[in-house]
C-alpha cells in the first residue's frame, strides 16, 4: 500500500510529520552553526517526544532543554542526561528537580531573582545538594530576565555562589525576534542576544563569580547569527519542524515546514464558497501567530494529501471541531470532494503539536507514530 | 488538612472545578428549561470525562450531544445510550457509527448536502442498517446548515427517506449568538433559532416526511429563549462551567464560572511591574474570545487561590510554559509572593479544559480527579 493510501486509512484529524523535511531542518542547522564552534542544544518543548528526540540529540549525554519538569523526568526516563529546565524555578518544583539529579541527571534550572536565588540555596543546603543554576539574562524587554549592567546580577550570583549552588552560566532568549521584518533585523536580534549574554558572563567572571556557560538561542537568531564569539551554546526548538510564522519572518520557506494536520473535507456552503473540514482548533490550536505577520494565513495553508501547498487556499475560521477552507480568487471550492483528505501547515509547530497526543510520521515508504509527552 | 492546603501541595498549573458552581450552574438550566417542557440535552464537548458527565446527565439513557466520534464511543463504553454526534458526517467516520448502533447505542449523526445523504443512503443500504439522521439547519449563516425554504431540504430529506434512514428531524445552532451585545439580541438570537428550526420542520413534515425532533441550542440562546414553541430539545454546553466569554455577553456572571487553571508565581519584572506565573498558552490555552467583546480578559481575570477575583489583574500574556500579569492601576504586583498559588478563569472553558489531561474537583471538603477524554 502506498503511503498516500495508508494515511487514508487514519481517520482524521491527526498529526503528520513529514519525515524527510523534518531530517532536512535538523540537518540544517547543525551545519549552520557548525563553522562558530558552539554546541546546539535542542529545545525537546516542540517535539516533546522520545522517538522524535532521537533524531534531534546524537546521544543520551547530547544537550537538550525542556519546558516542564514533566518533559525533564520523561526524557531522562528514557535515558537523556543532560537536560535545563529554562522556565523560571520555584521552591514548589525543586524536590523534583533534586529527584532527577539523584538519578545521575545533569539538570540545571534558571532564576532571575534574589528571592528565588534565596530560596534555592536554602534548598541545596537543606538537601545538601548543589543545582546547576543559569541566571536568566534579558536581551530585549520581552519578558523577564536581569539586564546585563544590572548590579543585580552581581547581587544574585554572589547569593548562589556563596550559598553553595554551582553558577552554571547565564542564559537569554531572544523573544522579540519572532517579531522581525526582516533579515537585517534577525541579524541584529541575534546580535542583541550575543552581546547581552556575553557582557553578562563577563561582568560575572570579573567579580570572580564562575560562568563557564553562555547560552542564547530561539530559531529566528540561531538561523541569523553572523557572528557567536563569546557564546557556548544555542538554543532553538521550532527549528525541527519550522512553521507560518517562521515562514513569514523568512527563516524558512512554506515548503520547508515538517508538520502538518491531516484533515477531511466535512461539508460545503454555496452560498459563501466555504469548505468545511473535520480540524477546528481542537486539531489546528487556536494559534494566529500571522495575524500580526504582513501576510495573515489565518489558521493555516492549505496543501493536498502529498504536501503540495494549494494556492489560495486558507483555514479562515475555526470552531471546536469544525475549519473552514476559503479562497482568495474565483476558484469553486465544491470541485474538492467531501472526504478528501487536505495537510494544514500551522502557524505556530509548538501549538499545534500540543493539541495531540502523537504524530504519524511517515517517509516515502514508511508510516511510524511517535507519542507526545502531555502534563506538567 | 483544609481544601486550601490539599491544593497547595499539587504541582501547578493544574486544572480546577469549583463543584459548587458547576452544580449550580448545572442546576440553573434545568431550572430555566423546565417550564417550556423541552429536553435539554447537554454538549459532553466540554465537559469531556465520564466522571463529570454523571454530574450533567441523569442516567444511562439521558440524552447528550458529542462533538467526536471518540467521545461517542467513550461515552458509550461507560453505558450512556443517547448520543448526537453534531458534526458533519463524511463515509470515513460511518463504520465506527455503525459499530456503535450494534452495541445498542441510539447514535444519531448530521449531515447538510444531498453528497452526505447519499453517502449515508448508499452505506445503510450496504450494510443493512439505518442510522438516525438529523438534517442540520442554518439559522443566522454563521458555518454550514440548509436554509429552513431551501428546496434542498426536502430534496435531502428524500434521498434520506427514500434510502431507508432515519430521518430522525432537524438541528441548528445559533453560533452567532456568542456575539451578542445585549440581552435582546440574545432573546432576539434564540427566536432565530426557533423560527428557523420550527420552520424546517413544518417544511419537511408537510411533504410527508418525518420530523420527530426538533432540536435548537447554545448556551447563550439557552438561557436567553423566551420562546420554545415547536421546538423539543435543547442542546447547550459550556453553561456547565460558564467562562469570561459568557460572562462579556451577560449569560452569567464573572462569578459563575467554576472552572479555572491553578497556577503559582514563578517570577516577577521590576521595570515593567509584571508578575510571570506558570500558566502559558499550554496550560490556558490561546482562546481570547474576549478580545473582540467590550472588555478584553487577556488571557484570564486572576482569582486568589479561594477563588475571589482579585481587582484589576490579568493575564496579558501568555507563552508556551509564561503567563504575565498586569494591573490596571497601582499597586505592585511584586506584593504577591513567589510561589503564591493563584487561579486563572478562562475565555473559553472549552478551549481551556482541552489543553488537559484532567481535572481536579473541589468542594468545601473533598478533593477528586476526573480524566478528560482526548484525541478524536
Amino acid at each position: 500500500m502506498s503511503i498516500e493510501q495508508r494515511l487514508q486509512s487514519i481517520d482524521t484529524p491527526f498529526l503528520l510529520i513529514d519525515k524527510p523535511k523534518f531530517e532536512a531542518n535538523i540537518a540544517a542547522l547543525r551545519s549552520r552553526l557548525e563553522p562558530f564552534k558552539v554546541q546546539l542544544r535542542p529545545h525537546l518543548k516542540t517535539i516533546k517526544s522520545i522517538e522524535g528526540a532521537r533524531h534531534v540529540l546524537h546521544n543520551f549525554d547530547s544537550p537538550a532543554v525542556v519546558s516542564t519538569v514533566r518533559e525533564a523526568e520523561v526524557f531522562a526516563q528514557a535515558g537523556y542526561k543532560n537536560l535545563t529546565y529554562a522556565v523560571g524555578i520555584t521552591a514548589q518544583k525543586l524536590p523534583r528537580i533534586l529527584a532527577l539529579l539523584n538519578q545521575g541527571v545533569d539538570i540545571s534550572i534558571l532564576l532571575d531573582s534574589t528571592a528565588q536565588a534565596q530560596a534555592v540555596a536554602e534548598f541545596c543546603l537543606a538537601s545538601n545538594c548543589s543545582i546547576p543554576t543559569f541566571l536568566e539574562i534579558d536581551c530585549d524587554g520581552h519578558r523577564g530576565g536581569i539586564k546585563a549592567s544590572d548590579p543585580l546580577l552581581i547581587e544574585i550570583g554572589n547569593i548562589l555562589h556563596q550559598g553553595g549552588v554551582e553558577l552554571r552560566g547565564v542564559l537569554t532568549h531572544a523573544g522579540e525576534s519572532y517579531e522581525c521584518g526582516n533579515k537585517q533585523a534577525l541579524i541584529a536580534a541575534a546580535e542583541g542576544e550575543r552581546a547581552a549574554a556575553v557582557e553578562a558572563a563577563v561582568n560575572l567572571t570579573r567579580q570572580g563569580l564562575p560562568c563557564p556557560v553562555v547560552s542564547v538561542g530561539s530559531t529566528p537568531t540561531a538561523h541569523s547569527a553572523e557572528n557567536l564569539d563569546g557564546v557556548t551554546e544555542v538554543r532553538a526548538g521550532v527549528y525541527t519542524f519550522f512553521d507560518l510564522v517562521m515562514a513569514g519572518i523568512g527563516v524558512c520557506s512554506a515548503e520547508d515546514i515538517a508538520l502538518s494536520v491531516v484533515t477531511s473535507v466535512i461539508g460545503y456552503n454555496p452560498q459563501k464558497n466555504w469548505l468545511f473540514i473535520d480540524a477546528g482548533w481542537m486539531a489546528l490550536s487556536q494559534d494566529r501567530g500571522t495575524r500580526t505577520q504582513e501576510i495573515d494565513r489565518g489558521y493555516g495553508l492549505v496543501c493536498d494529501i502529498n504536501g503540495r501547498i494549494i494556492p489560495g487556499l486558507q483555514v479562515s475560521g475555526a470552531n471546536q471541531e469544525h475549519g473552514i477552507i476559503t479562497v482568495s480568487g474565483e476558484r469553486d471550492l465544491s470541485e474538492i470532494a467531501l472526504d478528501t483528505q487536505l495537510r494544514i501547515l500551522p502557524n505556530h509547530a509548538c501549538a499545534t503539536a500540543a493539541m495531540h497526543s502523537g504524530y504519524y510520521v511517515a517517509d516515502a515508504n514508511e508510516l511510524d507514530y511517535w507519542h507526545r509527552i502531555q502534563g506538567w
